[in-house]
């Protein structure tokens, strides 16, 4: 016991244990907090958080998730996305596709003095509480079998060129993903080839190879696909008209009566559109250099 | 657009963008990848990443938390911590206390080479989803209203007694918040205090004081407080004996029948007790000796 | 012993110490590398290494340096300076000015795998080593007295802003310092104050009443001080005519003959000039741009 | 210009970027100072700064070093770490061999607030600084051409075990490389091997055969060679008396006269023997456990 009188701990009373500090009690053990160090990220750079699924295809398996792509799965990831960027103002943008998410700080971003860990750890865990919280309103015939792990990271760009590549190498990893698991699955799901049988036939094809399997053998033309599938969801931040009903009662009259109340509040507002082009950031300047 | 033959990127075709590597495309943005930095932790030292609750004052407001200690709330954070130790062997020992969880990984663990990111994330992580996934064994009766967030950080310790001294402190700080919300809120609820008022009545007190007014205003003997509210929980490996049935049938029998089966298994185990004193660690020797 | 027969080493032989590896004798200990820490700088940042002296007041107490500025400790500051930038190529510019020099290396710049340490310790070490070797050229009447220590840091910096502005600040701050050490010493030397007499009267004023002092107590315009001393000292790399002699014996004459041989060299080259206004980078517009 | 009046920065005038702070002018351009990151090494470890000369076998040729060791090269090499560890008194123990030197700051040290940088740079500096001052005193008949460079780098060892096997590691890397050395050296100048011969016959040799091509062939005990070439050299500090003389007049005596003063003074003192061993930490077992 740590109370007075009764505890006696290493041979001295609690009482040597613990000193005064403005009033606060404060133990001998405090000098292990000097271990924490500093992970500040560097001013003025671009701060990504990208977090990833967690043996995501056991997971997308286990729970049924359709082959190449889950509609639900991915909108689900969107929602825990939005609700993300609801609880930390400071993200400009968020890019995602598949089972990974990027979200990217402001360089100006003073957000918890622009500690790498609490960008990580906030970011990562807003999000896995989102994905079991929202999961029924996504997949309402399919439980929830046990809670899903993210990882997370923090990377840093110190130009406006280098966040952009970034994530352009992200939407051309959606595309190259989805252009091969696209015709893979149709292989595998209308020819009846097996998964290794189809991996053999797609060994060594360019764009131009997969393109031509899916036109010639099944008919599909791959930029007819769903747009949400082929470049993945950008999430920007979007001023609208929030009208909400009120009941009110005015001073000079009997009866209390409803109004509606129309308020512009910021919103994250999920697009499906090439961000590699320059016509992106054209036509969204204010993304990049407005001031969090 | 990103296909054959549409898209031109920038002026040039998207083949232009795209290179083979190894039979792997791969796109002229991968050079973005060299702006992750390495957070390896330190070898040889003892890993521990702490999750707290983000805003849990207001979270512990809006799901009606009991004052002081709600223990649905208490069993939900053991639980959430034994889903992160059932995921995660490498952590050799978990602690925890109101809305925040220590754990700790055996300086030996090499897990994903060491990572701090790694660490913090997938302990966040799977943290916040498990809270989530578990609320309602906990809370039958209170919906959660919304996702909760989690702060996490790594901290190296590159002593067992570095490493003891942390984990007391976390204990000590236990004791000291406890003792003083339990004074605090007898003030409140017994004895009608405002809160601003009970605040000022303990200001300045000593533990011992704190003892005196339980006793002598309430008739609580402070040591005979529920133990979980007064040291915390401390989760171990233990090996038990797991008993499952089975239906076999014997090559020579005619009928299947159920047998049961015996296996010994890792499993977490909570432990409410004392781990400022020697007692502790001499009893759990394997602990922190066992390479993880 | 840890040869052959002779030596045991804590009851093993020392062949049980040592493996071959690839044909290289491997001791037992190599894994203490493990420990070493990458400390990469981030990619495409300003890296600018400022080297500072150790304990300069009392060097130049000792060393009789003139006050408020000894102009053959300036020129040696410059001397080690150029020597450093010959050594390390990727140094673009360079800032001096007291007993300080900023290193600043090219944003696209790979040295060393663009390794902290590396940066510093090269150009520190090779500072330090300059220092006394040079010495004697520049105070001839003077011998050194001891090896004198330098302190090193690295900064990053993400934009050419924020690299102009620190560039700016030390030339700020040489501004500053030597304004108020041409007052203060004119005080001393010439009006016959104390230090603190002087100090105390320095109290509180701004730039402008100690440019007043100066002219009006003793007669000195501070525009015409010696621009080193006020604007510190700039290298930048100049393409230069380097003509030497050479013997050569053509094929078809009878006898050798001098020859002169001109070689266009990149050379350090230092100004005292304004940095902090465009005029500077305007007219040096390939320092930042060129890469290294 | 910066002063008064005349200068005009960018539009505003200089008073506009200057502002006062604590009585100090404090620039606009200050800001940049918030891009300097923490390097804290982590409390209770041991700090191992090891410096490495850079390109030395350039450096040894061009002063005409003796082969396969130059005594007056490693002496002074020796004494620059005696005047490190006289600058820098929280090093509490240095093990030099061939061109590079280790120094380990005891875990308790809070030298600089434990900087890596300073821990670096100021070692590295006072190495490079020495190693050109002392010159002379270990080379009379061999003027130093140019200023060498010198390599640093910190290691970090949480326990006092992996602390032993790092300066172990240096020591048996001492031992492979001078053994190898005096084979090679031994071939070339005694039996007229080019040094490609001399390295084809050393091809796949263990220790073993080395020691004896070196006894047979040449009629050298490897274990007769000099010590300090074998071993390399441990610096630790030792009490001893300091004999001074001083001229002092007592109050009843008449005349001055000399006396002599004796003073325990710490001094560094090299060391040439096995530190492998447990033999050497038990015979100096202070050096560890005493706090700097």
């Amino acid at each position: 016991m740590l109370t007075r009188g009764l505890c006696i701990l290493k041979g001295l009373s609690f009482h040597a244990h613990i000193q005064l500090r403005r009033g606060m009690a404060k133990s001998k053990f405090e000098y292990v907090r000097d271990f924490e160090v500093q992970d500040t990220c560097l001013q003025n750079c671009w701060v990504v958080v990208r977090v990833d699924g967690r043996n995501f295809h056991r997971f997308s398996d286990q729970h049924n998730f359709t082959k190449p792509n889950d509609a639900r799965a991915l909108l689900l990831m969107n929602h825990c996305a939005k609700s993300v960027m609801e609880e930390i103002k400071d993200i400009c943008l968020a890019y995602g596709q598949s089972d990974e998410y990027s979200f990217v700080f402001h360089r100006k971003s003073n957000w918890y003095k622009r500690r790498a860990s609490k960008f990580m750890t906030h970011v990562v865990s807003q999000f896995a509480s989102s994905y079991v919280f929202y999961w029924n309103e996504f997949f309402p015939e399919q439980p929830i079998l046990y809670p899903p792990g993210f990882d997370g990271r923090v990377v840093l760009y110190p130009s406006e060129q280098n966040l952009k590549d970034y994530l352009s190498w992200r939407q051309a990893d959606c595309h190259i993903n989805n252009l091969y698991n696209t015709v893979f699955w149709a292989l595998v799901q209308k020819s009846g080839l097996t998964p290794a049988q189809a991996q053999d036939r797609l060994k060594g094809t360019l764009s131009g190879d997969k393109n031509e399997i899916l036109f010639s053998e099944f008919n599909i033309n791959y930029n007819n696909e769903p747009v949400m599938y082929r470049k993945g969801s950008v999430i920007l931040w979007n001023k609208v008209n929030e009208i909400s009903k009120k009941v009110i009662k005015l001073p000079h009259e009997a009866e209390e009566k409803e109004v509606e109340v129309c308020r512009v509040r910021n919103q994250p507002v999920v697009l499906h559109c090439d961000i590699i082009n320059d016509a992106f950031w054209e036509e969204h300047q204010n993304v990049l250099s407005a001031e969090s």
